[in-house]
């Protein structure tokens, strides 16, 4: 008899933004894994227990959390933000098609979560006001061309363009080649959002012309947010500028 | 002295989805502007008022919630899923830049909330696992031929797409006309995901192949969710298939 794997998506790290229903699914849960600082995040009773493992390490763990669920325990899978985006939901769903047959007769929950360009969006104004999309820079798992493929043509065809996993140690050069591309098909002045750790205590929401955006501006805790040509900036004084995009477009060349 | 304005999501439609920030923010206005179905949402007090609007008065309901709030009053503004992703936030900031300039002063919070696309993608497994786009189908305030420009890139760039307001009495054709033009540029086995009412007690999930999707297989509820090429599909007895877009990506040409 399978147990239970509930895929739990946490928000972007602050109590406030975490859904009634992510907080039930970690009640209901006994065996915790994901990625430490995610972890870290829960406070867990004696009877539950976590397995952290390192960010590197997503099949491997979505695996070692199905077999637990597959002897009958009530097992989570934890990642931050959403957990369909770019994290574990998918990596669950890849170890079960990869595995044996009955791992697909698991009982598999995905708990939805407030994503990290949501998060960063709100703090600004609404740069996701419109048509938008978002790409991870990492090139662990597909090749660069296919991304840079990815930014011009979301660019070109008017999409605002919000980068996950914009910067790493492993991956210094990635972002600053991505702002070199856009450079090409966009204005200088289009506005650029870094939204690092929005909505926790070391928050930090910077906003630069596309002409000025550099790799440093970020590093992992960052989501990016690159306007369209539709994009708008409202100063304000002693207030930082509200960023968003227009319900309204006017044409294709624009 | 100018009041507060909160633009708060409220998410997909059930408790459960409903952030604790969301809530608070609730509690803290005493005025609520927004469209009837989701102000019907809401539990007021009776020192509480809401003031219901039309779904297609957006930037005349923004300006009347500034009024009110400039007047020092603490107001709300609601929007279902996530405020700042076509909804409330970016008519908001319209309605403020086009304003008078003592608009800019006033104490502007956006509250994030579950978007629809999470909510649907996390019923079916993973389909937004990796790179993907969200497109207004709506050509209220945009030309249709900008929205099959940016459906072709972003299908033929290898986005996974999520579409909303994909059909109304008013627009009765866009739907179809949209997965037509899909059809040339993708498989025919892609997988479309009909996603309405995620999470809420009317809630109706279909996944069809892209050659077999039609437009009345949504209305004004749905969030339809169209596969890229690597998007995979894994049969399940007696449960439905889970749908996912693996981490991984194999090439600009695929």
């Amino acid at each position: 008899m399978s147990g239970r794997l509930a895929v739990i998506g946490l928000g972007p790290g602050n109590a406030g933004q975490v859904t009634p229903e992510a907080i039930r699914a970690v009640a209901e849960a006994r065996f915790f894994y994901g990625y430490k600082p995610y972890i870290d995040r829960l406070d867990l009773r004696p009877d539950q227990q976590a397995i952290a493992s390192d960010n590197r390490e997503e099949l491997a763990r979505a695996r070692e959390a199905i077999e637990k669920a597959m002897k009958g325990e009530s097992v989570a899978v934890v990642s931050g933000g959403d957990a369909g985006v770019f994290a574990m939901a998918a990596a669950v769903c890849e170890a079960i098609e990869a595995g044996p047959p009955e791992w697909r007769d698991i009982d598999l929950t995905v708990v939805p979560g407030i994503t990290a360009m949501l998060a960063v969006a709100a703090r600004i104004g609404a740069p996701l006001g419109h048509d938008f999309c978002a790409v991870s820079l990492s090139d662990n798992l597909k090749p660069w061309d296919l991304i840079e493929l990815r930014l011009l043509a979301a660019a070109g065809a008017g999409f605002v363009i919000a980068l996950y996993n914009p910067i790493s140690k492993s991956r210094p050069w990635q972002l600053g080649r991505a702002f070199e591309g856009l450079s090409a098909v966009l204005p200088g002045t289009t506005p650029v959002i870094f939204g690092r750790a929005a909505g926790r205590p070391d928050e930090r929401i910077r906003i630069v012309p596309l002409a000025e955006a550099r790799a440093d501006m970020a590093d992992m805790a960052t989501c990016v947010i690159i306007g369209s040509p539709e994009t708008r900036t409202i100063p304000r004084d002693g207030k930082p500028p509200l960023v968003y995009t227009p319900r309204s477009a006017t044409g294709p060349s624009r």
